[in-house]
């Protein structure tokens, strides 16, 4: 059997990519042992490439007062919100490696009411789910109830900001039906020795 | 009466800011004739302000089968959806002047099956509504669909992209509460002498 | 280019018309320079526009705790919650005219949170949209909130009354597909000399 | 006991009443043994009672090509969307008269798709909930089809106008949370000896 | 004219049933007067009828802190909001007559807040309707704010279990197209010499 | 730390069980190897759980045209649209063992649109889904549409027999805070050697 394809668009081959497309893909999988497939699939437009990791870079890289597993928390809540395979599988993956808790990526993908999470985490996860689901009703209520969490407003936005651009990073994995890595439905669930 | 502020979050003076993001906004300026608050208001966070600006010029500036015009009109419907006022209001304006039709702009952004636009259009806007709306639906038939009224693949990447973008930027626009200009309100409903 | 029909149904001509039919319409003209067309094409049927402007009048006209501005105020955020074309462009117009304010009408129709109102203001609109969208949940809450807020039970009367009766007007406007006069678009956004 | 009351707003006495609000309210007395709640809850502002009755009648006891009985369907089906407690018992008496169905008015309040009506008659009602919740979503197609069914244009403005003038009524009902008489309940249940 | 069917499916005769199907009909028969359609539809496949029977009989008969008025109400409430016609005219008739009261049946399968029930009942329902539309959101300030009204966590369990149960049951009925017998209309309506 | 709870209410003790309710517990425990957390907690009241596993049972273990993997397809995806936590996990897990497949089952759960599976499953899922969410809208259409997929309606019962119970399971599911064994994460994810 072949292997379903892993988009609607055509998905360019190493070779014929931009150097600096390719070099992050190589970098990537230097890393993770394989190139996960929205690299690979948002190559065929090097421009908006760019433009979309630079952007995932900034929000995800940031130093601030959210560790990386909480931002990954926020990429899977607000997916699994809207129904997005691609990234509840992928960043459920790297969500599981971060938190280093094989249980939480799925609790959070599909009820963070019931996962093994603090109350600031739920609080957090309440406000990501707005914004992805509702952002017109945000107000003042919103960022007092957050800092009274120990949020700081810089906090709010990096929850807003990462909520914001998975709202566009899902419609483009379903736009091109973009299928995620096998590899990724297992990573992180198996303690390594 | 002060007016009131632009932005949730403090908004930065041009002197302040690094050189390609202040050239940016004066550019904007010379040509505009004001700086539209999306620029002072995201510059608080430089590397996302670059970010931002090279994914929105990437699909809105593309070569491709869809007018400005056209692509302004995928701006204002899912903004209308999703309730944006500022890119409701901005991008209206850019619609009208594109356009160069007063009354398509607030058609559009209430509801595009009255708007004075082509049976293409809707096809359009309709499937630019379900990437904003319920993407997880979008099926082959959609595809099939706009083929039908005459769209290539790369058209439908540039609609499904646009609405997506613009799911991403409304979701800010609401985060920060950034209010639009009042400059744009009356832009392109006078003609011009 | 023919203009559009501004209804689904034919649009009687004046002469056709019963007297008091044409004299309210004379009238307006008069007044506005121009004969809206829910006035036209409401006259296909004269009795319902008859009860239809009685209606009407009854709540808009009438001496109370609500000024004129605020009476527009709830139209325009109730018909942009049912995304009433026709509403929005001709009572926007209105609503700007009375508050003296070329912005906050598109502010209201759009998102009333957003937009430069007073916070008893807020809480009207907010009952308002109850009304228009969820009036089965209205319960003795809202009104304490209201009474709150300094609001007779008499405002809370006119408040309900007409989210209601714009409920009505939307969706004739919907049903026969009213198109805005077009000099609706402009008014009061320009300050007049 | 006491019995519960009408209305959250004063019901004027009978004594107090403008002649003519009176006079209907006798007239409705007569023929039906009571004064049902609407009549006397609205009469607390006389100027909206007269509009109201009067947009009522235009619709309801217009000749045309709806049956009575088809008529208040539309009333109940579109007060059953709405969760309207009085209009549901209140039409839901008179359409058991009319139809001279006990079993129809509940049938058709709760599921018009499981009623003993005729497909003309769902298709009618299908209309009409499009009418009461989605009128933005009306277009030619619906015309189109309503026409297949043999309804003419007319006969649609009758529709529609019925679905829209309930949407007002279905409001004002919960705004002063109107309580249906007693009598209403069993009417039309029991065949008449 | 030959009556509807009762069921997309096909009903057995009495005799072909197995023995305990059959006893548990003609009991009910014998207390009712007639075989209510559930009974009959659902003894389509003899081993689900007997697990249906065993669940309704395990929370609608279990002594505690509900009454048997109660129960029906969480039945017709919630059969209301899934819009379930066999459920509300069947059960709405059972609850006539427990709680000896012609119009509570109507009044809670509308609209629980007009309805004629305790504010203790009205919190029972809105928990029992957020059971059947809204579970995931279930969280400890529900069981905190219903223990605050003097429900024990065994009558929550109660409340719960049954909104849960006609879940299953509404579903069921939608599926077969289950006609409620003409009976239930009118049972309870008309007080008893 | 502690283990978290595995359900709102008291979780009995194999001992105090009453025969018949633990022998069921320990032959699916010689089975599966551990005691799935659904046993444990319904055993809070014996007789309900009798019912809900003869229940189960009678649908799922039915002879017919529907897969043992189809059936708990057919779980999972309504499941995933209740997000419902314990039955996504568990009965994701059975169905990743009976489909011999690790990836179909988070498919499933998320978006069966973009599945694995056949356009037949597709068909079965999409039925299922409207009986989870909107059983009231099921009509003679669906039915064609499913016999022309090759369902007899015997499999169509099953389907919407499986979704209605589901919709029980859920519920109390989430009602009890029902927490999934962590041993189902990691189920059928591994080739076994």
């Amino acid at each position: 059997m072949t292997a379903p394809p892993i988009s609607r668009y055509p998905v360019p081959s190493l070779d014929a990519l931009p150097e600096d497309v390719r070099a992050r893909m190589l970098e990537v999988q230097e890393k993770a042992g394989f190139i996960p497939n929205v690299f690979l699939t948002l190559a065929h437009r090097p421009e908006e490439f760019r433009a979309f990791f630079a952007y995932h870079d900034a929000l995800m890289l940031r130093d601030g007062g959210l560790s990386k597993a909480e931002r990954e928390m926020i990429v899977v809540a607000t997916s699994g919100a809207n129904d997005c395979l691609y990234c509840i599988v992928a960043h459920g993956a790297i969500l599981r490696i971060y938190a280093k808790d094989p249980l939480v990526a799925d609790q959070v993908a599909v009820n963070y009411r019931k996962a093994d999470v603090t109350p600031r985490q739920k609080a957090m996860l309440a406000f990501a789910l707005k914004v992805a689901l509702h952002s017109a009703d945000i107000d003042d209520d919103d960022f007092a109830s957050l800092r009274g969490h120990g949020f700081s407003d810089e906090d709010i936005w990096d929850i807003g900001g990462i909520a914001a651009f998975f709202a566009l990073s899902n419609r483009m994995a379903d736009l091109i039906a973009m299928r995620p890595n096998p590899e990724f439905f297992l990573l992180g669930r198996v303690p390594r020795a």
